[in-house]
């Protein structure tokens, strides 16, 4: 026997585009994921930027989600591209990296994901190989293909040159983040902003229009059902934290009105 | 300014016998603690003998509770008595013992968490101090008021032992094992016997007429509020795992049925 | 997809008897088993005795284990029995034993072990469900059958009350401590003393008699092939440590060899 | 109840200018932050530089001074930006970021600290919202006021840039480190060179000129008093591991004294 | 090279009865047994009753001890005497176990910590030999000399049963436990009591005579004089936390009077 | 006593050039350098590129390392270059940095590496100051020759750039990263280029004539043997990943070939 190599369809299935719901997860703990990799959730994506996660806990929860055959993404930090390359290592299915504002940025980041001639990424896919279930020379093939780079659509700049990053070779995907574009489209004025609406709509469109991925965070599955019908394929849908304090409050809730 | 002194409200105010929602918990992490505090369970069970939790975690997560004024509670691993004084000593609120089965185990339960005369505990209250607002004096005075201990009744040989068990001094309440005591009444049959409803009404009025809280775990919200119309006060609704694993399932399920 | 259902098929196969080699593992970190996982070993059995792991390394490495499909034994402490409900839980296969010295150490043993009527474990098999791919009744039905207890055989006195030991229900085999068996019989005065091989053939011999395992630590190759020969089924060939130091050894002397 | 708030009144407060007394944090153990905050120390730094912090004790940390309403800010690596975002999201009160030598190296800074317009800081103050007893919109709208940028003036080179680096937008104070210092203006010949104490009286009368928070860090009480007379208002009084050894060598020579 | 052997001169040079100042740990944390280790402290106790301590932090703290060439004890939490033989095993030199109230209990206590005859401490002492600088027949051979059992003398019950207690063969000394002991001798009344002062006398006398050494925990310097006064040779003086708390409050306090 | 000041002799050792044997370390656990400590192994490289090393495990395995006095070096991740001051001032004796593909890159290493006024390091040798038995200012005169910066050449880019890296001040040796090197050399092709062959004789050739080490990797003793007669002196000879798997497999043959 050996890895069930839970990743080696993943990217293949999820660039055909059927709908495909992930979650954000915020709570640094393999439990957690052995215990949501039992629901209906089809993937995860770590959170380094804004949730708990750090580099022994990405470790632990990539071989959480193995374990139940789902594979696990990873949200990297600012600024910290480098571990980019140790996720995938560990054998993470994808990256999604914050704020790529320009082609040079979507550049760096594909340099850190992919092997030459794509990019620079280092050899030493310790876990990866097994979680694939490929050779190493299978691996250094496939592995431009098999892992996936998703560039963080979150600000007007980054609106501004979309085109530009859709472009580069090895990225596969956007991702926005709606409150840090409502935050960057207001100046600083609001998480809500009306002006985000239609610019989902064209992100949407021009990922479609250039066959990569488009992926978002749904706060709700109402948000995520309007998403899905805008032309996202890749949602986050909602957190970890979310799902447990929600259905805590409605159980306390039901037990206090049955009890009056 | 200080710790908010979390603690020393809770035990008498549980005594006097109010509906009380607690939970377990099994995952063994400090955020969420943090989160869960946010919602509106009132304490929190850190489950040591069927969840994962260990000293660190309950030390951690001690912590995480008293940010929001929340209590904790410990179950002990079985035949770990002496981590009872343990978590005491970390500020937890109180314990919950597994496999009380006769007045000798109570007794010996309450060896660990009572100081002389009532019991053997040894002074070291490290954060139990800050955590309850007291002097090193006022909570040497205080502090057998002001912990809980729980006797889990969860064979049929501890509900024949029932009347000894809630004679021990020391001993606060009771908490019923649903699924243990279906396992024991029917000899290992099933996890859903028959025996275990009328049991249930044999605890909570023995429990009560000895001026002692009656504990459960409750599966659900109509559980929690039948055992509550049954007279229990002090009930562990759900786990953390099972809110956070129904919100997923349910939260997929509406996309899903949006999204056709 | 799911749980490879790594154990469901271990301990039935190992009760049939061939040769199944399995190691010590003292190093408590999930990398480790991953990468000893990937070689012809078969098993595991992490040490909690003498080697260093705690309950959250347990927890990680039992996974480790199943990423491969291999299954995780756990030794305990002495006087931990408490341990061997819970490790259980974590989904660990088996457990061995330490000083089973009398039939009333191994009654107390399979107390922690076995469900009802066998023994007095409790209910709460969070992981060793999924991993052994069964439902919460299924579980509950096969447990005793599934899971293996080892009763650790290393003392004079527990060779004096074998029979007694081999004929309590629910010990599933015995396991020899050839260290700690030559400190005992010779009163503390050596590691290697010459009345441990025939009680290594009376161990072996009883236990095949009463339809029990014969397990038995093997310092090197060429004493668990001996103790194959003598009868011995499941063998706990060297430990990790060794392993690595072995072969770093090796491969030093071997540079050093050729640049002389 | 909730989180004490603990963030709300601090930077308003240090900015008014009185003498606040932290320290400097090498113990990355919760425990040890727990007791300092009981002692009549402000605030604490966690030392994420030469300290042994990393993120997760970070995020345990801040919650252990919340715990006694004191605040916690961080120490960043050099050349770690992307901290910075991360820390405040932790919920910690502000950041010291070292070898701060250009306006250039203090847009950076702020531009990870800040939100638009002021800089780019990311949107997910997880921790950050219940610590200072905010609401999201209101967080956002405060945020930048509440949590507090520490430009670290400990170069020849950012004595040059100073005013430069005191009129970047954002920057709340500057924080002197005197032994850097001291090897930068020696060329690396000596950590107490004559030239840092008329860099100490230069750089406290720019910052107050500026309307910018001086902090430096003090190896004493002497040298702290000293400080505070040159201008310093926000001083990191030594560090854990000081106060440990020092008290831990002084009662040990009690003791010898008297036994002699 | 290889370890510097620092066991093998810890104990016989204690049993020749000169002040010997150790202190009582609760940080579970290597960098501060680091940092106490630069100081006069001549060895340390780590806390499992009443401290933070764990497993895993007692094998991480063991070695820091022995980097500079300092031993560790540790004490154990109640009801825990498996841990003694498994601490020895880290490469502690001795071990303080609480509630030592009868002679069967030091008789229990001894097996875990002596090899026979004397005991039956289980053999597996992985760094115990290096530390120690022994090979495994000279471990086997001096370790019952070279690791130290310490019996604390805290309840009534003890005082009463002293001479027994200290007639147990492998019992290297009593500890004394001050705020126990008069919660003992007051039944719960006070941890000030004026019949500790007696019964103080009383011990060291009794184990003076036994040959055995009396050891004391000491609350500050003036103390630990007086005990020395009294006959005590091993002093557990004051506390890490105790040291960091009084010198930051000392250095405010400086500061303060300074700046006024 | 105090730390055995491992790291004093090491740099100026290799720096004369006699072959040195260390090892790639992936298992993040102090326990598996304890006990590689105790083979003919002369030191360790901690990888934090490819290896599951993060701060906390090289903070904690340096200090293992040393317990047998031998140093440890790190590996680090790309673009991680502050990682490079920190684990110095956690006592590594010396950093080995990827992909440094220009003069640029090289000064860039140089600057995190070295004191003034060679480079910019920051002041806080924590550990460093006892690892290598110096006072502080003689830590600061001698640190930049106490510890090594190994700039690895693993591109053509590199090649290309080969004199001006070696001409860097600061720069103590090259290590050649075979793998990268063939990946980069084949465009991406082939982990096995015929290119590399002559590339190690070119970079050994250099490196000696500008007076600085050369180092490499060696999957095995026939490989390191061959670098050593290619004039390599500091060489990984494979991983502990490896040895404990190679030696894995031939126990269990050599038992099975026996048993069979
Ligand atoms: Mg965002
Ligand atoms: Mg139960
Ligand atoms: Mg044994
Ligand atoms: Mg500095
Ligand atoms: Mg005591
Ligand atoms: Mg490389």
């Amino acid at each position: 026997m050996g890895f069930p190599a839970v990743l080696a369809d993943f990217a293949p299935t999820l660039r055909q585009g059927g709908l495909h719901l992930s979650t954000f997860c915020q709570f640094p703990d393999a439990n957690v994921i052995e215990a949501l990799a039992k629901t209906r959730l089809e993937s995860f994506v770590l959170d380094m930027q804004h949730g708990m996660f750090d580099e022994a806990s990405v470790l632990a929860c990539v071989a959480a989600g193995a374990l139940e055959g789902k594979p696990v993404l990873v949200r990297l930090p600012v600024d910290a591209g480098g571990l980019a390359s140790r996720v995938l290592d560990f054998g993470a299915a994808g990256v999604v990296c914050p704020m790529v504002n320009t082609a040079e940025d979507a550049r760096r980041l594909v340099s850190y994901l992919k092997f030459p001639p794509v990019g620079a990424r280092s050899w030493g896919p310790r876990r990866a190989i097994p979680i694939t279930g490929q050779t190493a020379p299978g691996y250094l093939a496939r592995a431009n293909n098999l892992t996936l780079a998703f560039a963080m659509i979150e600000t007007r700049q980054a609106l501004d040159n979309l085109d530009a990053i859709l472009a580069v070779p090895g990225i596969d995907g956007v991702f926005v983040g709606p409150s840090d574009l409502s935050v960057s489209l207001s100046d600083g004025a609001t998480l809500d902003s009306a002006d985000v609406a239609p610019a989902l709509d064209l992100v949407a469109a021009k990922a479609r229009a250039a066959g990569k991925i488009a992926g978002i965070f749904a706060i709700n599955p109402d948000y995520a059902a309007d998403c899905a019908a805008r032309g996202y394929s890749f949602i986050a849908l909602m957190q970890d934290a979310m799902f447990m304090a929600q259905a805590a409050d409605a159980s306390v809730a039901a037990v206090r009105g049955k009890t009056g």
